[in-house]
């Protein structure tokens, strides 16, 4: 049953070969894209219609849509509806190829990336490799806690924080016991403080019904803010509403609390005060991907590439930077590691690499600031967009608009949409199984 | 803010401590059941009304809908669309208490088994363990294939898969790419024959989509039967068109070829041929799970306890045995490892343990094979119901009606349906995501 064999493959990225051409010749130059996350993929949909090769490269097989990954450690949804395969994403644009491996290196001399399965050339490059979670050398937390910033990392929350509830039934001692019940959240931006109130409402609006026998006076989730603020971008009213809410949903906040130290069972602060609790999930930094160190590029802080303001690295015209691998200040003070950055970013990359090729001058990025928003529960949220702060229920509708019109595929929109109004009715989770035994 | 210690806990099971009674004295006898399968959950619904105390234990917090099981490692449904949380099936029954943990033993003198949280007493016992994959000795296959009895592996093999396109993409060598895309299937009884089908169209109908590229005839996907027959419990006209349609959906079935050996790049038959392939998915046996021979009681073929026609184990009165774990022959022949024997053992026993408690002489099982349903594709399956069989679109119609219909829960009966709408539609499948890297 042997076939003919008729090769079709590009061959830049042939296993374990030497360097050759990117692409059977099209004349074209090529543009590698390391990165399928929010800024990389905008930047390979903003190159569309440019006659250029896209080679889009990625170690997972999917773009995740990350404002939604907590909804996934909290048993809300389910890890395909917040994600979808970057070649269904790109199927319909005949200029791009996608390859799923990892980066491990740049050759800016030679123009090429290295990569798991050989070189990758290139004219130009997009670096939007991403953040991941910064613990700021607290070797323990990562070791015992838990970090939220990819599929894995939510599925073992979720497992963990069901399996401490058949843990504490089980648990004759009381003082253990209510350390399986303790879960600590640390960081109070917007993925600490919606993780909090998700994770209160999980066990408050769902949990209690699974565990008729639970005393509810045992289970604590518990919010460390190292400042004396939570959401510090927005306003105080906003901050003083979102502080309120998590108050109200059960959710101990806590300023002014430096972890110091985690071994599995007692969060040690820097005031000397010992939590205990069998589950910390740390949401309170994020830095670049390690991979920056790796490129032989300038790091700034977080590990993120310095770009001038046209996103290009200072003394390599041809590689661009973006989104949290970027580092670049507008108004005094570094840009957030945040989605709208990179989105934004990815449009100026791509049209200067589009000007480049035209023979234009580029032109240089220019934040807008969209707003922000977080959701703390059911029909609570805050949300600061234009200068107009608004709180409560009419926050939670802009937030769900926004999340649903946002996320990527329309299918997932239509199953996420589904499963928020199941919840919402019924005070359901539908995902709350335990995959893997600890 | 420490709070007051009311403990509500029974005392079975506390962790690490000497055996205790099983639940606060409630005056009626402890119904122990071990598993949440459908043998063991039909026993703890079967017994709702009755006046005993029930204590289920499992080592999964959820109940696994197995007949469809394929069809998430072939990218069709997400697990938690076929699994529900145990707690949430049984909220509703008083006088059942569900305890996630691992049985490890049995002492029937004191009448009790040994769990990893300690022992459990009971009265009467009902194992209910269900069965786990055979390999029949072959120690290679288990180490680089993939058997299909549980979500984890389910996701294991839609990773495998979906990781070999990805890894083809890469390949130069023409005939590593084949082996890459080659796809062996073991074993000719419905899981099997709907294996290959549901992987042959994930290939044909949506693959291709995403990987232009790709040239399908590179594409194997094979079904190897040891027999000369598949579906062996079919008669002829059906096993017929089963193979007939196999071979339509590009499915090569191979009769009397049994697998030798297998190093995860070459399949080795009893016959001397090799076939290079680097996926082997093994679904031709079953047998009791490893735990039926630890538990000192007698065992059969595959490691099944034999039971007596009223399902207690002989010599030991208060211990019935159901489903996979049973050894029972009807007419000549052991009663099939399958749904519909467990569902009806567990009526049996729950109803032999009724009148026990009062006093009246047990009924022996007597097994109605309610027929047999595979399915082998969009539009296609074979039917067997009461002496009729049928084939094609109707059977197909059958097949998806009792699916949806026995399917636990009303959320997962709508999504489920939601997504098979979908893909029917539109050639897809959701959940083509590969989440962990090998």
């Amino acid at each position: 049953m042997t076939q003919p064999v008729t090769s079709t493959e590009p061959r830049a990225v042939l296993r374990g070969q030497a360097p050759v051409p990117s692409r059977p010749a099209t004349g074209r130059p090529t543009v590698v894209i390391v990165g399928a996350g929010f800024g990389g993929l905008r930047a390979a949909r903003a190159l569309r219609k440019t006659p250029v090769d896209v080679v889009l490269v990625d170690r997972h097989n999917y773009h995740l849509f990350q404002p939604l990954l907590y909804q996934v450690a909290t048993a809300g949804l389910e890890p395909e509806q917040i994600a979808r395969p970057v070649r269904a994403i790109l199927r319909r644009q005949a200029n791009v190829e996608f390859r799923m491996t990892e980066v491990t290196g740049l050759d800016p001399a030679g123009k090429r990336i290295v990569s798991a399965d050989g070189p990758i050339a290139y004219d130009y490059l997009i670096l939007a490799v991403g953040g991941q979670t910064n613990y700021f050398g607290l070797e323990s937390v990562p070791r015992h806690g838990f970090g939220l910033k990819d599929i894995p990392e939510a599925i073992r929350i979720r497992n963990h924080v069901l399996h401490a509830f058949e843990r504490a039934m089980l648990e004759a001692d009381p003082e253990r016991r209510r350390a399986e019940l303790t879960f600590v959240v640390v960081g109070g931006g917007p993925t600490g403080v919606e993780m909090a109130g998700a994770l209160s409402e999980l066990i408050r609006l769902v949990l209690v019904k699974d565990y008729p026998r639970l005393n509810v006076k045992d289970v604590r989730v518990l919010l460390l803010e190292a400042t004396d603020r939570l959401l510090a971008t927005m306003p105080a009213r906003l901050r003083d509403a979102a502080a309120e809410t998590l108050w109200r949903k059960h959710v101990e906040v806590r300023f002014g609390a430096t972890v110091a130290d985690y071994d599995g069972g007692r969060v040690l602060l820097k005031s000397g005060e010992s939590i205990p609790a069998r589950t910390l999930i740390w949401a309170a930094g994020v830095k670049a991907v390690s991979l920056t160190g790796r490129l032989g590029l300038p790091t700034a802080q977080q590990g993120r590439v310095p770009v001038a303001p046209t996103l290009d690295v200072p003394g390599h015209p041809d590689i661009y930077v973006i989104g949290d691998a970027a580092y670049l200040e507008a108004g005094g003070a570094p840009l957030p590691m945040m989605a709208p950055v990179a989105l934004q970013m990815a449009e100026t990359a791509a049209e200067n690499i589009r000007r480049r090729i035209a023979g234009k001058p580029p032109v240089e990025f220019n934040y807008r600031d969209p707003g922000s928003l977080a959701t703390i529960g059911r029909n609570a949220a805050v949300a600061y967009i234009r200068g107009i702060g608004f709180t409560g229920f009419p926050a939670w509708v802009v937030w769900l608009v926004v999340h649903i019109i946002q996320l990527i595929g329309f299918r997932n929109k239509v199953f996420v949409l589904l499963n928020w109004a199941w919840d919402y009715f019924f005070y359901e989770r539908a995902a709350r199984l335990i995959t893997s035994m600890e």
